[in-house]
């Protein structure tokens, strides 16, 4: 029997959720064509430009985004035998404030409700078929104890292992002193949190917009998703998040965007600050370095596409036993239509099997054994 | 005899460049306090806060910034034999149309005569005390054949081995296509561009003023500054500038800024970019792929301060042969009087050393002899 193979970064835009997104006309929004051509998504303020004709902003979703049997028929095609699904973003972080509890309920219901009907036919983690999910939180309630509430309704649910979450938090951050019960539910639950990217960087950053759109999604998808997670995870170490909630278990994204590379920087740039009461300096900075974080709190998907990345990640985490397989499904499908596979998966697979090629049982361990273990598949 | 140690990252702010920043008002600048208190220099707009009082603004500029002697101590005291210096930031970028070319020749011609003062009494490359450098250019000068001929003059100093530029370029970044003459010169003249940050990420880009300067320059040097690089690589790439000059060399500060992390991730979006005309759009698109590039087009100093790092600038950039030791002195000195070295510049050390402990001959290349080799120090 072949190992089992692990997608902890699959995501799903719910049917229910795309209705609701049907019914907006703000970003994040979807534009059905009255031509009957593929709806359009258009979830970033980027893409929602008021010179480009309705029916040809964002991007066309198609069935792969929220029917399951398209992503049980990706499954079989590239040999994973589990996805933990999630959301996609923006999640729920729009939502009306007296909106967000109900969504949230709705919709970590209707991904229970997924998982257990694919499962019911499905006898052990090897078959082919069997989901799990991460649930989305309701971060624009009006009370934190709202969102409290629901990480400890989703130990409830049995398909669920986590919740992912942008990085925006309450809308100031994850650097924000109001998270702070979030943070504590999440530990005390041991939920763990896949951050992952939704906003990029400000068109400033490459240029301007003009520079930003001639290179079509290359430079927002390449570098600004990637340095969104890193400022985020960045800030939450700065402020002292790990300091205080010294237990908390943070997925992320892309390997962590830039982390992995950027950590010593970030520890030489620490250690060098005047401002920190550690230099002499009166604001308190952070006291667990990025290296024990990443060792401790952190956990990293290995969609990263490349041995160079990956190398800095498996040294980053202190080790392989923390990298998880990941596919990015649907996104970044394939251009031809000849394709067997998706490039943007077994390029991830080449690279897991390039770098740990010396030791058959690690690459076991990143492809599936890894996520059984920490998320608890059995 | 030990082996040649070469320090292809440190910085001069020259006397006269100093000077010529103590006559301006804006910055970049430089404050002499009435009170004989060390000048501060200005040079970032973040630093020029009005709510600061003048003598409290930007850095304490002492006599590491501009004192060969100083310098030639600091090498002493690690162990270095060879310096590369380099104007620091901004350069010449702000200076007005015509004033470029003339302090540009002056800075140059400044920076040649302290080379050659120096090593008069230097007899050998393995002597501590042997000095090179990169020159600057007059980027802000009316017409592009000002830099050409720039380019072409330093040829003819004995002691320059290529240029230090910033992002800007001409003042629209690395892909306008009004470069392409600065391109050709350097390629003709196979004269190395040491690329390297300044103006870091908008404020936006961290969650905005407030939260920037909350952790001190932690997010803008850390993070801001990295990513920085790597846009402005990334832009030169996907406007094809590496196609249209394939034997253009770059020497990329801070091993990169996050390059090889991310070289994966950028190749993935260009291969699933629709625009581009490989995938049947109608953008141009780059055809030589990031990896190439890497292996041929692309050097990485080794200032990443982990192996994590280290490890992925190893691997994208095909293996050690492309690495070069460098300190960003006089930047990131010891908080404490007390301390004997540089931890800024020992952590750099140690993770050569860790990275590459089976390999001595590899340790030596990235310490010196790439230097030696591909900057023709001998």
């Amino acid at each position: 029997m072949a190992s089992p193979i692990v997608d902890i970064h699959t995501h799903v835009y719910t049917p229910a959720y795309l209705d609701m997104l049907r019914a907006r006309k703000n970003v994040p929004y979807v534009h059905d064509p009255a031509n009957g051509a593929d709806s359009r998504l258009i979830i970033l303020a980027s893409d929602d430009d008021a010179g480009t004709a309705l029916g040809q902003r964002g991007r066309p979703v198609d069935a792969s985004y929220s029917d399951i049997e398209v992503k049980l028929a990706f499954m079989r095609k590239h040999g994973i035998t589990t996805s933990v699904i999630s959301l996609a973003n923006p999640w729920l972080d729009f939502l009306e404030v007296d909106d967000a509890q109900v969504w949230s309920e709705k919709i970590n219901n209707d991904l229970e409700e997924t998982c257990a009907t694919v499962n019911k036919d499905s006898k052990s983690i090897s078959e082919v078929k069997t989901l799990y999910a991460f649930g989305a939180l309701p971060l624009s309630a009006p009370d934190p104890s709202i969102i409290v509430n629901e990480i400890k309704r989703l130990k409830t649910l049995s398909h669920m292992r986590g919740v992912i979450m942008g990085t925006s938090g309450l809308g100031k951050g994850l650097d924000d002193a109001g998270l702070d019960p979030v943070w504590a539910a999440l530990e005390e639950t041991q939920t763990i949190l896949f951050l992952h990217p939704h906003y990029g960087l400000p068109d400033e950053a490459f240029g301007g917009p003009e520079v930003t759109q001639r290179y079509g999604h290359v430079l927002p998808l390449a570098l600004g998703f990637p340095l969104e997670t890193t400022i985020a995870v960045t800030r939450m170490l700065l402020s002292g998040v790990f300091d205080r909630f010294p237990n908390i278990k943070i997925l992320l994204a892309h390997s962590g965007g830039a982390l992995p590379f950027l950590a010593g920087r970030i520890e030489s740039c620490i250690a060098h600050e005047r401002k920190f009461v550690a230099n002499g300096g009166s604001t308190q900075g952070p006291v667990r370095d990025v290296w024990t974080v990443l060792n401790t709190n952190i956990y990293l998907d290995a969609v990263v596409y490349g041995e160079a990345g990956l190398k800095a990640a498996i040294h980053a985490a202190g080790g392989h036993d923390r990298l998880l397989f990941g596919t990015d499904n649907p996104f970044f499908p394939p251009l031809s239509e000849e394709d067997a596979t998706w490039p943007s998966v077994t390029t991830n697979y080449k690279a897991i099997e390039g770098t740990l090629s010396t030791d058959k049982e690690a690459v076991k361990a990143v492809l599936g054994g890894n996520a059984i273990r920490i998320l608890n598949l059995n």
